[in-house]
């Protein structure tokens, strides 16, 4: 009770620093919604209809607001971060689309999956388009620098999602592969997403490298939390179905610890469940019940808020500031979700 | 008799013109080759077998050769080419995973599709991957101008493919939607290919805008003729079914000129056959029948030609040179496969 009590309060605190970021990174989302709007457009109609449909399912758009956040912080941002925040937000989508075609996923936030609707085909093409978007508008703001840090992480974030595919129902996966693929595939999208915002706020090289391993750990903690709420969440939580993992065969750390302390019948049904497309309600409890046993779930977000620390103690070289507070504070928001 | 003889003069001028254009290009296409293999590489090992097993395939290098004459011919390049040649090779392959699974083709290059091989979803991934690649060395060749060509070029050439899959099956299609869709699923990345071996050989506007042309009309004439092939070629000559684009409702011109033509009777076999994955083969040849009584592959072949003569016309600014007569001889080879 006592524990649930604070996570309350842990979780009131970080909604409420959600809340005082929404408000002061607005007039500049303001700007980005408009340009993301802009950019989604095209004179063959499939592209902004499917494009749109994503984009307006209202994602929180935390990934271009720290871009934004990041560049408010360090004070000389000139308007080159507002392409920076859409670029970074197509990116984001593009691989969310091409996902939901290597995933089969049906869901996405909450809705249909755009390929339930217009196709696998039109999903990865209109990604391809996004993708393509979001390099001209890095193009138009004319930083070769800040061009070369979304490039990298564009490549490095295919090789992640490649890595994780390698991986699936993988048996001898270990939490160091885990790591790797998340740092890949999530944690270098938060990281590059903090570092352009830095240098669109004219930072130096101390306060960039602190943005961008604040934001790296951000997407580590986002990114655990995530694969908790697979099996933990509740209906709409994420907009996603629960068990998706499992039934994906996705190799994330709640499973790789599970198989890690489980005994013989136990490491059978996991065995058994990983990977099922059609693994049922009662196979995903069984495998729920499992994890809780070896504590599984509850490790994982202790290792998310571990890296909510790091994220915290990255923000040390910055100057006192409201929009440091903010930053400090809303990395307790990644993890509350998972309580 | 006389004009099957011009044709097969025409062929060998063409087949003539491609030898000496190898050979005058050999050296720099070996750093190509090089810098290709070195950055399809990965430490996840299905990336670069993925990659490689499509790069290794024998693709003709066409585009980055492209890039690499343009560079030669105008005389100034200093190392940049090299990188616009990898970058544009990488962003067709790209392409060409992602449209093999859009296709659902079973054959590229004369071998089994990459898909069939790794599935679908590495075949997304690894192109988002070569994506990623081809702008990480095109930032390294350091001008943004150069960048944005070939950002707006990707962007196009997925807006393209999107038009496309949006009129499969569209009977109304006209010879203008499908012009528009190959200036931008093809025309764009030769057109893009030359501009940016133009800018890295120094060109001033007016040879940089000759070049573009040149690549443009080219890349038309290219596709026209690809789209003959796929009706009217022989086994191997693609390293394609024939017959693929009649099965997956391609609407290109040969089948557009078709429907435009045909009697009651032919209209309905046509209708029939198009989009059917299972046509057979006498289906195929009823069809080709009909664009025989018609000479729509014939009129497809008279438009490529008119292609190759405004590319040949389009370098009409250039200076004398070697390589100018090269790229002027080199464009009937495009349209020679097709005799």
């Amino acid at each position: 009770m006592a524990s649930s009590a604070a996570a309350a309060t842990k979780q009131a605190n970080g909604a409420g620093a959600l809340d005082r970021l929404l408000a002061a990174t607005q007039p500049e989302m303001e700007r980005v919604n408009a340009l993301i709007l802009k950019r989604a457009d095209s004179h063959v109609e499939m592209v902004p209809a499917l494009a749109r449909y994503l984009i307006e399912a209202g994602g929180k758009r935390l990934r271009p607001m720290l871009t934004i956040a990041a560049a408010m912080l360090c004070g000389k941002a000139r308007g080159a971060q507002i392409n920076y925040a859409a670029a970074v937000e197509f990116m984001h989508n593009a691989t969310l689309l091409h996902d939901d075609v290597v995933d089969e996923s049906d869901l996405r936030r909450g809705r249909p999956a755009a390929r339930t609707i217009w196709g696998n085909q039109a999903s990865v093409l209109v990604g391809d388009f996004l993708l393509g978007q979001a390099f001209m508008m890095m193009v138009e703001a004319g930083d070769l620098e800040a061009l070369g840090v979304l490039s990298k992480a564009a490549t490095i974030i295919a090789e992640g999602e490649v890595f994780q595919l390698a991986k699936a129902k993988d048996l001898s996966t270990t939490p160091e592969h885990y790591d790797q693929v998340i740092r890949a595939k999530t944690a270098m999208l938060f990281e590059a997403a903090a570092e352009v915002g830095a240098m669109a706020g004219g930072a130096d090289a101390a306060i960039r490298a602190a943005l961008r391993d604040y934001g790296r750990e951000l997407g580590l903690a986002f990114q655990l939390v995530d694969d908790v709420l697979d099996y933990r969440g509740e209906s709409g939580a994420m907009g996603k179905n629960t068990g998706d993992d499992l039934r994906e065969g996705k190799m994330t750390l709640p499973v790789i610890l599970a198989l890690a302390d489980a005994n013989r019948a136990e490491r059978e049904i996991l065995v058994a469940a990983l990977g099922q497309p059609a693994a049922s309600e009662t196979t995903l409890a069984q495998v729920v019940a499992i994890m809780n046993r070896h504590d599984t779930l509850g490790r994982t977000v202790e290792l998310a808020l571990a890296h909510v620390r790091l994220a915290r103690e990255a923000l040390a070289p910055l100057p006192a500031s409201e929009m440091k507070t903010l930053l400090s504070d809303i990395a307790e928001f990644y993890v509350s979700r998972a309580y």
